[in-house]
């Protein structure tokens, strides 16, 4: 059931010297599936890239950054931003991290929920997405995850040989009753004792787009509870909210923390790097007390805390207003990068390809007819290459379900990192490439 | 043989859930031993602290780095330093290292063993050991380590199930025969076969201060290669260097890379963080090409890359002199702070106790006659934390070597962070408490 790519074979001077010295886990640690495209790109200097998970250069707060560093070293913790710091991260950062979330969820007053002394802070969301699987997953045990779903996360399951299985996505989430299907065979094999979460990408998710409703936050809180007993421990709820915040349309959805339940069984993850910089490192994961202190003691094996200087920048853009007004702008750019790409798409795709339309995040998720293959190998990811035009294959985005095929007929089209020129002129061959294939 | 720290029990609402839904790497990960010391600080706010790591405040380079960071968000970069890079890290950053590495070897020409393609960049060189030590060992492996040894680094040995054996440390570096006989051991049990890597802090030793001779390096590695063929695999050597750009007396020593033969075996690490400014977390492994494709892969899962502000920093206080310039000044203080404590050691501690002379790095190690325990639960340590003074009990810097007991009459005082007056203070204080339990 477990992926497990071909051993890597070391060379070895010493004659009968044959067996590697790697782990399990070094040996499980496959190439980034999209390591082989990255690779295409430095390859054709002209290649128009739809698939980086990069965001817009052009708007990356250079002149901000630069005034709140001058700031951060001018003010009287300058020291404490170029010493080491505490591995759970610096306190101002963790509170004003903690007031923020309660705003966006609307919660007043006291709530144990959102304790700064529950908030972590990482280099960045990924960190703590490793350190949480590392916590809470041995080899062999199972984590549910959105048919498709973030693909590096999948990387991380893949190398500490967990199993996965996929939930369908419909257009407000994950479809309840095949949870509910997939969780009553888990039981009915006994294989629910290995079960350790449901991991969702609850906003404009990537590589869908899809956001989960209030609604359906609820039901699989109250679906993940009922199989409990049959688990024999906990099912924890793991919301991934990357991309919260880079909501361009639309009302945000209040998150699982909001519901009753889940003071004890929701583990929360976001980030700053997306919505200011994402070379400035710093995300953060907010759990229940008992796996707080087990993350909290595996951050400090690897590496006792996140820079404080990056922590000290961040800090001081929430406390002046200054990530906010950057927040503002950005949502407005990629607002109207979405309304260019939806345009080209609009303009330049056959009909018989569909897609969503995004209301924040950074892609766009296509689906063309069966027929027709959207894998590395395929005909129409080499012709789009053959024409200097790069997306994400729909299949990288699914984790290896025993009981179903990886779905092959979907791409990922990030608007984020493009030029709008580039948005167009990509599309434009796309499209091209994709009428001749369709037609 | 492992140390199993007591499961970690969750108090769970649901009737019959009595397990815990935590990993084995979970349950392994322990509180950091440092903790309840640390603890006992942010109880005791006069408390004058000679245990902890921290470098000095006074020196850190606050206009040096707010000069940098002005240039760098001010040159045609500064929209790189703040978007995602690559996960190998930032190639001018790499090559800076390779040059500067090999310059300080000595070594001239074109060398292999340099190769910025064999370097990989990492949030300190904390987050490299962790890699390392996932890529290289599986539960109930082998490490060998120096005794005493960085006891961060045995947190992690003990977090990922791995087992260790300690290697007696004289004046130049570990017992080459012990050594010799700690491996003839595991040959004839056969437990050879599990055995990963020997760990040495080869610079001015965390803890003890020592320094490896080039002679102890040579042989170190002959004898390792000659067990390979009994171990079925290559037995690699890990050399820690944090501290070796602090070295404020005599000469630096060539490092394992200008040995024959290190080019497959040996894996240097090592750090900026420490010698330019620890809230700045840049550090760097360099290794053989399988184990670096290995290790940059899980990196890749870790966090794609270290934050790229922060290698750009870096990379700019090394090409402009700022770097260098900021370490002779470094040194010079922290030579004089050792000087401080040493005369300290001379006029408080009873002439029972003996020491090191450090000639680089942060501590001095030493030792009080075997009747005294040193322990955190012992008469001494208790009686230090009632005067207000803290050390790093000795017994924590020993692996847990089924062959030994852990010596316990020994303890680091780090005259890194604390002020010349409380170097001072400290000492007296602890001298006192020591004459008291000596005579």
């Amino acid at each position: 059931l477990i992926l497990i790519p071909p051993v890597l074979v070391l060379s070895l001077p010493v004659g009968n010297i044959k067996s590697s010295a790697l782990s399990q886990l070094g040996r499980r640690t496959a190439e980034p599936a999209i390591a082989e495209l990255m690779n295409a790109v430095l390859a054709r200097p002209h290649l128009i890239s739809l698939a980086a998970g990069f965001t817009d250069n052009e708007s990356l707060p250079v002149a901000r950054t630069r005034q709140l560093l001058e700031e951060v070293l001018c003010s009287p913790q300058a020291q404490g931003a170029l010493q080491y710091g505490t591995t759970l991260g610096e306190l101002p950062l963790r509170q004003l991290t903690a007031e923020r979330l309660q705003k966006l969820d609307g919660s007043r007053g006291k709530s144990g929920v959102y304790a700064p002394e529950n908030l972590l802070i990482t280099h960045g969301s990924q960190q703590f997405l490793y350190m949480l699987t590392e916590a809470l997953c041995d080899p062999g045990d199972i984590v549910l995850v959105e048919d498709p779903t973030y693909f590096v996360y999948l990387e991380i399951l893949i190398s500490h040989g967990i199993r996965t299985h996929g939930v369908r996505l419909k257009e407000t989430g994950i479809d309840i009753e095949h949870l509910e299907s997939v969780l009553k065979r888990l039981k009915r094999t006994g294989e629910i004792r290995r079960l350790k979460y449901l991991y969702l990408v609850t906003y404009f998710q990537n590589p869908s787009g899809i956001t989960t409703s209030f609604e359906k936050k609820r039901e699989a809180l109250k679906l993940l509870k009922r199989f409990e007993r049959a688990a024999g421990h906990p099912i924890y709820l793991v919301e991934d909210a990357a991309y919260r915040e880079l909501r361009f349309a639309g009302d945000d959805v209040k998150s699982f923390l909001t519901l009753k339940g889940s003071e004890d069984r929701v583990i929360y993850t976001s980030t700053y790097s997306k919505p200011f910089a994402t070379g400035v490192r710093v995300g953060f994961g907010l759990m229940p007390e008992p796996i707080f202190k087990v993350v909290a003691r595996i951050k400090g094996n690897h590496d006792f805390g996140t820079s404080n200087l990056l922590q000290q920048l961040i800090a001081r853009a929430l406390a002046s207003g200054h990530y906010d007004d950057h927040l503002t702008a950005l949502r407005k750019r990629y607002a109207h990068k979405a309304r260019v790409m939806g345009d080209a798409l609009t303009e330049h795709f056959p009909m018989e390809v569909k897609w969503n339309t995004p209301t924040g995040g950074l892609n766009y998720w296509a689906r063309v007819p069966a027929n027709v293959r959207t894998g590395a190998k395929s005909k129409l990811s080499q012709l789009a290459l053959a024409n200097d035009v790069l997306y994400v294959p729909g299949q990288l985005c699914y984790c290896n379900d025993p009981d179903r095929k990886r779905p092959d007929n979907e791409m990922r089209l990030s608007y984020g990192n493009a030029s709008e020129a580039n948005i167009r002129e990509g599309i434009k061959r796309l499209g091209s490439v994709l009428n001749k294939l369709i037609h």
